[in-house]
């Protein structure tokens, strides 16, 4: 079945919001073997909407358009389809009351204007699809072709658990086929090093399909295996799975979709029941952020020194001043005093220390911008990664997170499993 | 003039990124008051990038496309407009060599392949864009009926620079009416306040206009006029920006385009020769690291202490353990002593101290998610604010940290200023 998805906002077209409903739709739309062959955006323009569905149905048997669903006047989403299938607008009374409710529970803007009502229109004979997250309603609505356009709300947080909950499970009941997917998730090496290690598998994929997915300093491989029943897709991915994990070597840190690599990292502090302290110099905190990503990671991070000035090296972490003084701060030396030092202080069992030069200024010859160090006291002794990283300063520093998070995966490993 | 957007990519498609780079193309032809009506995306598919192209020039004046142009036989970008506009493709010399050139100075991957000369390959009578960050140079080509076609490389790294440096000033030239603008960013007041305290100079907006950008806990105004001289345009922008900073009361950081909020307050920070710790519990890191986005933050931010546990609290910045006993970690009077504490410790003019919880797990009827206490210690004295945020814990996370830079800005305003 092919989808063609419509994203509906001025405000995308003017470049006030990136449009990351369409990535997230079309990711959704692979794992549901769905093809989609265009995107399109409109602004709040019926005429061009119009066409834009009607142009979208000619090639297609599923219409998914977000946005446009909002009170205001220029929300014109529902109209436009309802114009498309010649139905009436009609006001639905559940909705009407979840409005209401809505307004009443919401302390910042008690205030229901006129507009609101607007919201509670719905086309006559579509499925409802509720909204937990706002107040506009989705929609499926079926064309004389037996064709599907499917409305969703444009802000993210009311669209995505929208999909998962309700659009999902209905997409899935109209694929004739099953389709079950594996998600095996890569850090550590590049994207080309580890399709050079499946190449065999990526060349000969016919069922399960491998297709990778570039993250920052990771690799995600979506394994999809197409079937008659799950058990037998599951039995067709499985193989595969495994075979990858083999070729890819200690590179793979999970196959559970929704692990993330710092979720990762905390749930093997918490398995051995490890105790954690960083020391930042140019990451300046990003590495610890990332980690507090992770709810519950008190039990495990005891404290962080974000020690940017050669000052608080010395008096947060002890680094002496003959090290930073001979081999500067940027160096493997004070990598290593600086991991050291954080455990002392903080009394952990483990601790991560960064230093390096993420520009654009402070590089020279012989330490140039992007040198890092990542240290990681662990048992007493400290496992010191030199990087060499290209980028500009953001991408430097968020390349060596995911560096420091893959050395501390790695470190816990080699040391208590 | 209107402009349509195509962004050509399976990858696109299959959603494996977000597709930045039509929000900034869409950005910035705002900025130079051209019309984009349309977006669409495209795979690696000739007869539909064909369709599209010719689509978007029915209309159109001016097509931008972006990727497509890489070495691989799914680049198919340049082939498929060298057959609409009929013209066929020769070898651009000054390319090649620059492509030897290229590979020799790579020392990750010094093999060309023969692929690579295909990007050698130029559509005959086209306008050649250099590319100074990687190998695919753009072009500019123009149809019998005197629209242009303009071919990007789709990598954001390549495509943004050759668009400000080559692309920016062609299409400047292009427009018989001069566009000039002026941002006027704000903080501290939500986007439905800042249109509120703007209303009137919204509702009149004629030349110039005003459009709204709502950033994580920032709002945006780009202020547009159109002239027929550069003189002529900022005139008719001055008044109405001096008007806005004066409606806007205090919430305006600055009318600069390209400066953050970080940079306006480490700006502050030098200008005044002030130093700062930083004391962060629920934030983890994510404030000092938004400080360290700025290059040079070394002379002003001394140290930052992550203290997610309350052991940590006691003994990095000596929080008294009656206080978190009597008024727990979340609380005005544990803001107020991090603060102090970390001011003291690393002995510095001023401190910002965060703690909140930011969910989904830990909140109470009294203390909910959201719940968020910053402090800011400035020449003895702590000030606290208390914030009650909604959303996920990356949103609540994102939202403390523009809060927390706010209240410092206000504060080296009101103290030293």
């Amino acid at each position: 079945m092919v989808v063609e998805l419509i994203s509906v906002g001025t405000e995308i077209l003017m470049g006030n919001i990136v449009n990351t409903n369409a990535a997230y739709l079309s990711e959704k739309c692979v794992e549901l073997g769905l093809f989609v062959y265009q995107e399109v955006t409109i602004g709040d323009n019926e005429e061009r909407l119009k066409e834009a569905i009607l142009t979208a149905l000619s090639r297609s048997d599923i219409v998914i358009l977000t946005g446009g669903l909002g009170p205001t006047k220029d929300d014109l989403t529902k109209e436009t389809v309802a114009k498309i299938v010649e139905k009436e607008l009609v006001i639905d009374n559940s909705i009407k009351q979840k409005i209401k409710d809505y307004f009443e529970n919401n302390k910042t803007y008690p205030i229901i204007s006129e507009n609101n009502w607007k919201q509670a229109n719905v086309i006559k004979g579509a499925k409802i699809l509720e909204n937990n997250n706002g107040t506009a309603p989705g929609l499926i609505v079926k064309t004389k072709e037996k064709k599907r356009i499917i409305l969703l709300p444009g802000p993210p947080g009311e669209m995505v658990p929208m999909f998962e909950e309700k659009v999902f499970p209905y997409l899935k009941e109209l694929q004739p086929t099953i389709f079950y997917s594996k998600m095996v998730k890569v850090c550590g090496i590049g994207e080309s090093m580890a399709e050079t290690m499946l190449s065999d598998l990526i060349e000969k994929q016919t069922n399960p399909t491998i297709a990778p997915y570039a993250k920052t300093g990771e690799v995600h491989f979506r394994v999809t295996a197409s079937a008659n029943s799950i058990k037998e897709a599951k039995e067709l991915v499985k193989p595969v799975v495994t075979k990858m994990i083999r070729q890819l070597k200690g590179n793979v840190y999970t196959t559970e979709e929704k692990e993330t690599l710092e979720e990762n990292v905390v749930n093997l502090l918490k398995k051995y029941n490890l105790t954690l302290a960083t020391a930042e110099s140019c990451t300046g905190g990003l590495f610890a952020a990332r980690l507090v990503n992770v709810s519950g990671v008190s039990d495990s991070l005891k404290a962080g020194y974000i020690t940017y000035s050669n000052k608080a090296k010395r008096r947060e972490l002890n680094v002496k001043k003959s090290t930073l003084d001979k081999f500067g701060a940027v160096s493997e030396e004070t990598a290593k005093e600086m991991a050291k030092g954080a455990a002392k202080q903080a009394k952990t069992d483990i601790a991560i220390s960064i230093t390096g030069i993420a520009g654009p200024d402070g590089g020279t010859k012989e330490k140039p911008v992007g040198l890092i160090y990542i240290g990681c006291y662990i048992k007493g002794k400290v496992k010191v990664k030199e990087l060499h990283l290209k980028g500009n300063r953001q991408k430097i520093r968020e390349n060596t997170v995911v560096c420091a998070l893959d050395l501390l995966r790695r470190c816990i490993i080699s040391n208590y499993i």
